[in-house]
């Protein structure tokens, strides 16, 4: 394999335009594959992940032996680690995503106009989807299973610190697609590791459909800020649980605990619980006694210090902030408008929660919140494509354009117009 | 009114940007208004077009005499200008929009999971759109009207030809909002003609959720290079007719002269005929007679020129060319599969017309061509929002991503889920 990583810049975008072009070519053939094609190629893809695990583990190591020479946290090595459950995982996977039904050729709203002519809509791949994503090199499975599902070819780009574990797994896809008769740049995959191959990745108009960055702030920024065709954003979450003065006291203490602590590190995770003042006897008392057992650091308001003035004060950037820890801010609101335009100001429109059994209430947070999940009685950890029913998910989407919350393959289509004449002419 | 064209740059973004925060606010407000007291709205509005006629009309010379001026063509000034008929269906146009079902609130795919918690999906606003527009001033009105209809504010940006024009009937929709208890910043007008002020529209993030470029090709490169926000593009097209072997040979007539010249000039005209080989005898002497009756000039390939050596030859540029003009290039195809081929290379993705009756071809085509409409046996000149009973449109997007072809009021919305629980925690 050469090491693109020492070309010159210009030899970079080169590069990755010659990639994105044969993705182009694989993705027309792409749309016009069977279901029963696309299914072989990824049960085969499992086998080989099966068979091939020792391989694959032996370039995982390059790569864990490179982060641990360069210092990363351990964290970070854990992420990378491809170990026999893992690959095992990634082989379920492939075959979860075979078993899901095909949305590609649906047709729906087929309704016919006055001229008598039949106009509906029929759903069909996006096309290339390219994929920029950071260290955990399982998302090369998920990310090039769910474009093959859906239709579509994908153009990976991988962190640099998987590199070696990227590179077989997609060597390994590729081979599932040849031996069945598909182009191996269904999945395409940009080996160069050189960070100017993000920035030619965000330009590629005509060639990629949609980009989709997965990972830090400061990659989805920077994607942004370059970027001439559409992005599909993976923000993180700051998401809110509000207690109504109508809640059950035990079904709040279970869903704000549930929502913090089930999972901390993830974007589901609650960061801010919204207390009605109603609330601030027993039920707030109980609630910190919960969150103090399980290590829980709690932030409050001013109002929240006034009762415990032992706990830490809340500053205004606890109320922006994705703790992904163990911490959680907590504010005592004199109403239900209060959290509705509290959580309108500061919600990164990830997912909300309220817990009450006041009917008006429930419905108008429904109604209200402009977030990707709005959830009654539920704990933020359900924001998921798996707990939604919708299979595998390539990400979950904080815009409001295409799609929003959890996207799985259907969310990787479009529908076009489809039009059933009989002559029929303008006049 | 302030002459906001002459301020400096950093004003002009300020200025933006405070409108947009206004427009921001208004809409939430927007996205809780009932559909009754939208539908006052737009019917206030109707009344007072038609209230305020000669006050409309008197901007508008204003405009049509600095036009003049100007020096802008006939064609300019004829959409520019504001007759008693085009008033009147603008008023119409605003009756119109209150009458089409509201799809905010609508929910769908509620469904129970296996622990009992339901997940569906609910229709809510996407929030701000920006609208960027150049000549017609009834785009104010347009846009304004399918924006509230889809509970969204609006920040509009007219061309700098019709600003006095834009202006009064942007004032005018704005009485409509507050006689109705709306907020004025619902219909949001950029009244400067700066042209900085299109930039730093495009860069409104957290304010602005889409930016809907209508006009010219350079300036929609323009946002799509400066753009950090979502962009809606409405390119023109580049629209063919396929004529079959086995199309009916007066209805691949009748198709072919429909598509090109009832009306030559807009993106649903056809561009290119792809003329199947066992077509070239009668059917192409006839399709070139008609052609001719009807003054269209004629660019073939090289197997047409064989046929008929005094017709222009086509150029490789012609595959590509939008004439919006009555010229058209014709292409003899030896195959279905050519026919493909020819369109998948030179199609904008507008619209693609199959003539046929081979049940196998045009399933094919449906299925292969990947345009924003795909048609059997009719012209390319029924695609439009209106003609497929979307109601008034807000354009046509070429775009794959979101909204695909003709955009009504439901593409300016989009879908939230919402999860009904019982104290629902993940385990």
């Amino acid at each position: 394999m050469s090491d693109a990583a020492t070309t010159t810049i210009n030899d970079v975008e080169a590069y990755v335009k010659g990639i994105a072009e044969e993705a182009r070519k694989a993705s027309v053939e792409l749309a016009r594959t069977s279901t029963k094609v696309k299914n072989r190629a990824l049960r085969e893809a499992a086998a080989l992940v099966r068979q091939c695990t020792s391989d694959i583990q032996k370039q995982n190591r390059l790569d864990l032996e490179a982060g641990k020479a360069k210092g990363l946290s351990s964290a970070m090595l854990d992420r990378l680690e491809l170990t026999d459950s893992r690959l095992e995982g990634v082989a379920t996977m492939l075959e979860e995503v075979a078993a899901l039904p095909d949305p590609v050729g649906e047709v729906t709203d087929l309704r016919v106009r006055p001229n008598g002519m039949r106009v509906g809509r029929m759903r069909v791949p996006l096309g290339v989807i390219g994929l920029i994503y950071e260290s955990r090199p399982n998302v090369t499975a998920d990310a090039a299973a769910l474009c093959l599902k859906s239709g579509n070819a994908c153009l990976l780009r991988g962190g640099s610190e998987a590199i070696h574990s990227n590179t077989v797994l997609a060597k390994l896809l590729q081979e599932a697609m040849t031996d069945n008769g598909l182009p191996k740049a269904a999945v395409s995959f940009i080996e160069t590791t050189d960070r100017q191959a993000v920035r030619a990745m965000c330009r590629l108009r005509g060639l990629v459909d949609v980009i989709i960055p997965r990972g830090g702030k400061s990659l989805i920024e920077a994607v942004v800020e370059h970027a001439t065709i559409p992005v599909l954003k993976h923000y993180d979450g700051n998401c809110h649980v509000y207690v109504d003065q109508y809640a059950d006291a035990q079904m709040g203490r279970d869903i704000c605990l549930n929502s913090k602590i089930q999972r901390p590190g993830v974007c589901n995770a609650a960061e801010t619980f919204l207390v009605h003042k109603e609330q601030s006897g027993d039920f707030l008392e109980n609630l910190l006694a919960d969150l103090k057992a399980k290590n829980v650091e709690v932030r409050g308001c001013a109002k929240t210090l006034e009762l415990y003035p032992d706990l830490k004060a809340a500053t205004e950037e606890d109320w922006s902030e994705e703790y992904l820890d163990l911490i959680v801010a907590l504010k005592i609101v004199d109403s239900f408008d209060e959290a509705l335009e509290h959580i309108e100001k500061y919600s990164s429109r990830h997912t909300d929660s309220i817990v009450s059994n006041d009917y008006a209430a429930t419905q108008r947070f429904l109604r209200e919140v402009d977030s990707s999940s709005v959830m009654i009685n539920a704990s933020t950890r359900f924001s998921d494509g798996g707990e939604y029913g919708l299979g595998a998910e390539m990400g979950i989407s904080t815009d409001k354009m295409h799609a929003r919350g959890p996207m799985g393959i259907v969310e990787l289509t479009c529908q076009k117009f489809i039009v059933y004449g009989d002559g029929h002419i303008r006049t």
